[in-house]
């Protein structure tokens, strides 16, 4: 097993023993390839890696998943085919990283977050006196402070993003009249263009009264002169892992004008949107709260007159996953640390009329923390309109 | 609440009285969508529905999906704002079915196979005296036969997949010098100007020794004259359901020779699968078992002597999912009966060489079935080269 996933795997371990906890079930997903570069989406079909506390890890999978897993940093598989029962493959994975069936009551086993219930009920069937406990809290912990490569690859991904950003500034009245649909299909194959590897979510695209609708999906709707557009976007970059596979997502919302007059109040509440984004960006700074972080956004924006219609958390973080801690929030006590990358994402929405969101990722550094976009954050069709 | 999610939530609660359940819980993906509409995937937040034995399901949800629930078929939803517990909201959505924390003891939950654990956990800790088992065990029988309208969309998803695969067979040489990547992107290009609303999964295109692995992720790998190439892929169609969102995925798979010789034993492989999927085809019909259309595919695969090269199931079911029951495997002894639709894909992989597989999507009939693509299933360069 290459390095780092045999650090990583070794930090998990050590976190195991300080639980009190004898295994770790690793579904497909982040989880999987933090710990064994594995880079597969749930199915279906039985796919799951087991971390005993003492030994390399073993992972059930299908058999057609056998030459992947080869060229993968695993050295313990069993692989099953379709003809076979899954759950006896399971059972035996189990069984070569140590653990019984049935033989290990008074243990608590650390179940992947996101694994399906389905699994989760396979695994009960086989350990049902274990204490069934959730593997982020063992392995968040790990996954919260980027490393170097980490931290070099989500920057790239904000480049990528920053220059479609670029771009489309500069389309300005070209872009009126093409669809929601249209302009997303536009970024999407500018984003692959500029070095990425597929996009990191839906691109979200929502005109005039759309806007007003965070995860608004882009349709039919033409863009027109004076519409506020949401444009939410961002591709994979390939971390250069020397030892398997790696990516991580960029994610920028800019808040645009392409053309004409835009609405009424619409400079008010991106100027506050603005303000709110920056104030909170310079809070950041190693010890202050994920929560105070979303609170110094959302006193701006209530103080304009707003409040009800910042309706979502500041932030989230960015990792292996596009959504991951620390999430800024308000609740969340968390102390930021350095190495930390989020989401400062504030946002106003108002029903009937339009939206204004504006986010940049920041990475929070020894003593502030740097953005990872640099596009400006005005509305920003060139040319007299503002 | 529209029909037809009326008419699929009664049919929900008297498979739940049959097995006596106090209620199930859905999960954002392909449960959810079926009993209420709303397509959304899952995420961190807590997003799920809870269907009592009687009367309306509720959703609880992040307060941002408040708008396109008001737009679906949902009569009673608990929407929690970002700085809320969501564990209260879930409390709340099950007291508002009816359903009191610690007082269910007794009684039988049923969880989406798909929900996540942690989730999960969030509900075994509200209710730790309950029963839990899996919501496929209602689900399913109802997902199983299709409708007339999925019957028609899967159709017009099928068809979306042929004009694609037919625009390719003109191509030939053109082909030559493209990379795996390049040629996929073209293909996801082709389908959705056919019609397609985004592809149904990630297209697979492998060139020569790639096809050996069934789930190979084209690469920089260029395409040669004389490489079999696999090519696997479809696009989602809309169902145009009066009363919300539906849609239904195309799945083809051909392995052509663009251009060229192909390699020494291919003509023979190619043939002993079209041989083995026309025979599976014809075999299906109302009452066989799924394991013996399996079987049918198996033995002339083995009898050609590739048995251990065909290393999947012969298929799997397509509908609101792209792979769902029927699963067409060893061991599935389920009946097969008219509305059910699914793959057809036999495949011979040689390690270091290449790999072929033919699939189509066929829907039983009263009689016999019916193929939902209608592409040859030779390889099919345009010119001498068969």
């Amino acid at each position: 097993m290459n390095e780092p996933f045999a650090e990583r795997v070794r930090r998990c371990q050590r976190g195991l023993a300080d639980r009190g906890a004898a295994a770790l079930v690793a579904s497909p997903g982040p989880v999987l390839t933090y710990l064994t570069g594995v880079e597969e989406s749930p199915s279906e079909r039985h796919f799951l890696a087991v971390v005993p506390r003492d030994g390399p890890p073993v992972v059930v999978a299908p058999a057609m998943y056998g030459a992947e897993l080869e060229a993968a940093p695993v050295d313990r598989a069993v692989l099953w085919g379709d003809g076979d029962n899954p759950v006896e493959a399971l059972a035996s994975a189990f069984e070569t990283a140590g653990l019984e069936p049935e033989s290990e009551a008074d243990e608590t086993t650390l179940l992947d977050d996101r694994l399906w219930t389905t699994f989760a009920q396979d695994v009960r069937g086989l350990f049902p006196d274990t204490t069934y406990g959730l593997a982020s809290d063992v392995i968040e912990p790990l996954r919260l402070r980027k490393d170097r490569l980490e931290r070099t690859t989500l920057r790239q991904a904000g480049n990528v993003a920053d220059r479609v950003s670029m771009t489309l500034r500069k389309r300005g009245e070209e872009v009126v009249g093409l669809t929601e649909r249209e302009l997303a299909e536009e970024i999407d194959r500018l984003l692959e263009a500029e070095g990425g590897r597929g996009t990191a979510f839906d691109t979200i695209v929502a005109a005039g009264e759309n806007g007003a609708r965070p995860h608004h999906q882009p349709g039919d709707r033409p863009i027109e002169a004076g519409d506020p557009v949401v444009l939410d976007f961002g591709a994979f970059v390939d971390a250069d892992l020397e030892s398997g596979q790696a990516r991580y997502p960029g994610d920028q919302t800019r808040t645009m004008v392409f053309a004409g007059e835009p609405p009424e109040g619409y400079r008010e509440v991106h100027e506050t949107v603005a303000r709110a984004q920056q104030a909170a960006v310079e809070y950041v700074e190693p010890g202050v709260t994920a929560e105070s972080v979303d609170a110094v956004a959302r006193e701006i924006i209530a103080d304009a007159g707003y409040g009800d219609a910042f309706v979502h958390r500041t932030g989230h973080g960015v990792g292996l996953e596009v959504h991951e801690p620390p999430y800024i929030v308000e609740g969340n006590e968390q102390a930021l640390e350095p190495g930390m990358v989020f989401s400062v994402e504030p946002g106003i929405y108002l029903e009937g009329e339009f939206g204004v969101r504006l986010e940049d990722l920041v990475v929070v550094t020894e003593d502030g923390c740097e953005r990872l976009n640099a596009t400006p954050l005005d509305w920003a069709c060139e040319g007299a309109c503002q």
